[in-house]
């Protein structure tokens, strides 16, 4: 077969797309089962259609594209992305794997082959955490990891519940019917960028993943005591803030610590009340992400932490509350899809590293129920969940023609 | 003269004035210009009028309620205090000194005097900063301190002007008009709870303010680099919140090495640029509130907190923009006013305190154009700027007796 991706056309469509947002360009943010997420959904559906794809959505809103193969009942081979994005996001995150994996199908068609197993394009629900918290949703439902009572707990900052969030954008039906069945994935590839600066700085153009880091989300409530500024003397301050701020300069402190370069922490949200200048904060909640791509060193920042709540609530007599949103062990890719994407890559003569994802995606949790692995192209300057992110259009067609070439062989094994 | 306080009608009109709020009871929150403001002042005229004040409104919506001398050409005796209220804010801070004044005026008009001076409350406007970032906005326009560029710049968070929002409040005119002319008032006292635990805690129900401490506020912008949290490496990272973190460490550091139980240092707000738990803050704001009885002092703390600035700005490689929204100096009361308080009390057998406010009033700005002291009283716990801020009726009562009788002496002189 003679496979080739038509550039042009998948950097337009990944441009229409990325024009999708509720804010003004170059600003992309598209939380799910909103407008922009309704619009960005329609326009990939459409796209779908087009290509002669079949539709279907669970009731969650994951959303299944198939092209179906030579022998229908045999495990599928799956590909698939996200295209939600969190406030302030850039075009390529999710986007590519999406818009790329559809381009791979199409130039798959083109090349003429009918592939025995059929090949099935995902788009992923929120796979953000940006509105309910839980990032991977999507995919954490489909492998049967997120259960009934967690699900219904789940709610955004205006006490919009998941069910209630779901059913405003039309998935009905019970989540219980979303996890697929065993066996649904012979394999499982994902396209996105690296999000990190390593292809582009050796002048590599495909990254072969062979693990995912294991994320960590703690949100952590500190109710202190407030006051006015000018009459609360410091010996007497119970501020919630600066608890936040010790918390926050331990949560770095602690991932250092661990000496090794994939162990990363960040403190992304932090709300202060009231909020007054001359009012001493009496709550606080900020959110931690902790990621490593070694579970026990993951787990051993997230003690340090723990530490820190307890010393600091201690010391300045504030009460602190820690939820544990989600604590994911990391994945290790499997090793038939790894080799048919170093194999791919040969075909092509195509240079390629093999690497470890740090961001996390919907991968991680098809690696539950199905062979998976991941592709990853480079990205300018590893900047990734900003307006500034770029991936070039010949590096995302060298990446949807590794993807073209593995789905192909992996649909006729 | 028999002076006697309405203690349960001041009661009921400190109550009916904390039920006007933008929120819920018990929570009081009435910003200027808003309309929770406007019903505030508009309760207020009503109850001077019925008085049989005369009033007059400047030309920022400062209020000024008469009560004729017999020698009406002399300068006046000025008493008062503010309505407005920061978010979450309590019943008591304020207003226990305008209806308590207002009270101590119809006490003495009851008994029959008529002073030789006129008697004067004043209602100040934004005493609080929380609209304008600016703390005494009123007061400072009356004693000539706020620059006419100044107050062209001064904006909310939402972009609207004070020319816009006193203008929609209905008080125009050219701020110039606003500063009162020299001589203005022959004594001014304000009274107000102590926002303190002192008076509580030493079973005193008077406290005769002899110094005003010194406010300064930094508005404070960090702009890093932000990006994914799973992807930007720790050592690569130039976290704004992380810098944030550390400067308000810094500023409570600085607050407690002078060694000065009168130095306080506050970081009250914190904004966090996009606000993804999993995405590395790129810009974040603070405002850091510094306050001290003594000027040099205070300002140890501001050159402290500079060199934490340049110092984490050189180390985390991000850039720090800080802005002094003001500086004042403190205030030293005028003697004799003192000495008016204290005879006050004398009078009628009551203990007081002599003591300094830490927290700043309008008295600090009225105190550069008049002699001026402040009465406080006793609040629960020494908590303010909260719903659960507290002031019991006999201590209010007691507060307008003293002040009462000093403003009657004060007339006479």
């Amino acid at each position: 077969m003679k496979l080739a991706i038509d550039e042009e056309r998948l950097a337009r469509e990944l441009d229409a797309l990325g024009a999708i947002s509720s804010e003004p360009l170059p600003v992309v943010t598209r939380v799910v089962f909103t407008e922009a997420d309704w619009r960005g959904r329609a326009f990939v559906k459409q796209l779908c259609q087009e290509a002669g794809l079949v539709l279907r959505e669970d009731a969650v809103g994951n959303t299944f594209a198939r092209w179906t193969g030579r022998e229908p009942d045999l495990p599928a081979v799956g590909t698939g992305s996200h295209i939600d994005a969190i406030p302030n996001a850039g075009r390529f995150d999710g986007t590519v794997g999406v818009l790329g994996g559809l381009e791979a199908i199409r130039a798959l068609a083109r090349s003429g082959v009918r592939p025995r197993r059929s090949i099935e394009l995902l788009i992923f629900t929120s796979e953000e955490p940006t509105r309910f918290g839980i990032g991977c949703l999507g995919s954490r439902l489909l492998a049967g990891l997120l259960d009934r009572a967690s699900g219904v707990r789940l709610q955004d900052r205006d006490g919009i519940t998941l069910d209630q969030a779901r059913t405003a954008a039309g998935f009905t039906g019970p989540l219980s019917g979303v996890p697929l069945p065993s066996g649904y994935y012979s394999a499982f590839v994902e396209l996105h960028i690296e999000q990190g600066p390593l292809l582009e700085k050796r002048g590599v153009g495909v990254g072969v993943v062979n693990a995912i880091a294991a994320p960590a989300t703690l949100r952590i409530r500190i109710e202190g005591e407030g006051g006015h500024a000018g009459a609360v003397l410091m010996p007497n301050r119970h501020d919630a803030f600066l608890a936040a701020a010790e918390i926050a300069l331990a949560a770095e402190s602690g991932a250092k610590a661990t000496g090794a370069v994939d162990t990363v922490a960040t403190v992304g949200v932090c709300d202060v009340f009231p909020g007054a200048v001359n009012s001493v904060p009496s709550r606080v909640r900020i959110e931690i992400d902790v990621r490593d791509i070694d579970g026990a060193r993951r787990d051993s920042v997230l003690e340090h932490i723990a530490q820190a709540l307890a010393e600091t609530a201690q010391r300045r007599g504030v009460q602190i509350h820690s939820e544990t949103l989600n604590a994911d062990p990391p994945a290790q890719c499997a090793p038939e899809v790894v080799a048919a994407l170093e194999r791919a890559c040969d075909t092509h003569g195509l240079r390629y590293d093999r690497m470890i994802s740090r961001a996390y995606h919907d991968s991680l949790f098809l690696a539950r129920i199905a062979p998976t692995a991941m592709l990853f192209i480079p990205c300018r300057g590893g900047v990734s969940h900003r307006p500034d992110e770029y991936a070039a259009p010949a590096d995302i067609a060298r990446g949807a023609l590794v993807l073209a070439e593995a789905l192909g062989t992996l649909a006729e094994s």
